[in-house]
């Protein structure tokens, strides 16, 4: 099943070039800042709304409706810093993530197809950064790779942009606009293996990235457990898988495409119109 | 005003030593995991509930009810890294916010008063950093010093618990129990000037930490000024705004008590009997 939020808020079910409007069926609840998704995907696996059925709703050709991020202001945005052994060559890191730790990402950084990833800085590169990302479903703390995937919710495609300076990762990858998710979430059960998807990104057109999350270090299994060996993982957490070799700086006017197989095709554009020097930057020149 | 969960994620209002019960006030609300503080800031700053009346509402000994985290899960936990000149010289680091970023920690952390701090590793240091935290009230971005005090809903003490490994510090400050949070949330019009409040930590009966806000390098005006340049920040997200030098290990059946003026005093325990070896975490060697 492949769900979405369309039309400030909505829940539908994404059937080829069609939408099914199944809003209704999460009613009672309120959706608030973290959307009807997130409010289905805690209730779901508390058990205490039913599933979904594409058959009870309305039917809409996808093209008629706008696509919003599926889980606007997540709990939490967990990175792996480095996990494909190419991009870690690329980066010149010694170490793994078991060293390297993961990092968090601001849940207020969250945009969705067709927004725009706006540039903060004129004079310092901010790169694209093409991942498959896990949407967590179970609660889960110290699980096992094993057992990981019983508490995964779904996948779906994300960038992690980042800006190529010298601050804590939190405050170079969490600007607002920053993490670009969607175009829907595609459940658990229809991704037998998280681990052999094939993955690019483009930019301007041009190919950047190109790999299979087979390459992955940390698997989705071992990351999943890595991650909630620190830290308790509540449903609707993101777990961004980490990026392979091909980040590159973004421009004004670029669109910036993450596809992966089976799951689907993100876009966005590039607003680099309110771009400011490094050096103007609040605070600085402070300590 | 003084504003609690206590009993399980009831609200009250703390006045000396009685706690007058104000859950009904915020119904028909449904608390969730955010608990029914975060939905009162969020519904009082959207001018959608009435201002909470101490007048109307059982009144309790505050002894006879169980305090707990004021914010159990805030959307951002974020944190300054070194913006005390006396730990800056203790850390060894050259540079200040403007230069580090600002860090998150996981909404997952939290803690309440009276819980432990439970130690993951058994041959690593796990220090405490007593620190005035900062609870944001009105959505703030890009917002400058002298605005900053209008968006803060309030403060509270927090101790940001830290290993002292190798990890990004999104990991180091993240496993659970990491945050400890309140005893309750003192509303901004008690605070005049969040810029001269005597602040100490003890750990097992013994004074580490003892200084002023004053010190803060960023005050906490010019913290929620930068952090706001970053990222957006949203009612009910926390600002912890650095610790000043005098942080220490934590040892099994520790106290730790943090107490600021006109604000309160937090104190948790330590939980060492789960700690194992950093060489048998999860992942490690993987790379």
């Amino acid at each position: 099943m492949r769900l979405a939020l369309f039309d400030k808020g909505r829940l539908g079910i994404v059937d080829g070039d069609t939408i099914t409007d199944v809003t209704d069926q999460v009613a009672p609840l309120s959706a608030g800042p973290a959307g009807a998704l997130q409010q289905y995907i805690e209730a779901v696996t508390g058990g205490s709304v039913p599933e979904l059925d594409a058959a009870r709703g309305r039917r809409v050709p996808l093209a008629e409706v706008t696509l919003e991020a599926p889980l606007p202001r997540p709990g939490k945005i967990i990175g792996a810093p480095v996990n494909y052994l190419d991009h870690k060559a690329e980066m010149d890191y010694p170490t793994s993530i078991a060293d390297l730790g993961v990092f968090l990402k601001a849940n207020s950084s969250v945009i969705g197809p067709d927004q725009d990833v706006v540039l903060p800085y004129s004079d310092i590169r901010t790169d694209q950064e093409g991942e498959l990302a896990v949407v967590i479903g179970r609660t889960a703390a110290q699980v096992s790779a094993d057992d990981a995937l019983d508490h995964v919710f779904g996948y779906t495609c994300l960038l992690d942009i980042t800006v190529r300076s010298g601050e804590d990762r939190s405050t170079r990858k969490s600007f607002d606009t920053f993490t670009p998710l969607g175009p829907w979430i595609v459940t658990a059960d229809e991704i037998a293996d998280p681990d052999r998807l094939e993955l690019r990104c483009d930019v301007a057109g041009e190919n950047r990235q190109n790999t299979n999350t087979g390459y992955l270090i940390f698997g989705v299994r071992e990351l999943v457990a890595y991650a909630s060996s620190v830290m308790t993982l509540h449903p609707g957490d993101v777990i961004a898988t980490g990026t392979p070799a091909g980040v590159g700086p973004l421009s004004d006017g670029d669109r910036v495409v993450v596809e992966i197989e089976r799951i689907g095709r993100l876009e966005v554009g590039v607003d680099g119109s309110r771009a400011t020097p490094y050096e103007s930057r609040p605070g600085h020149r402070r300590g």
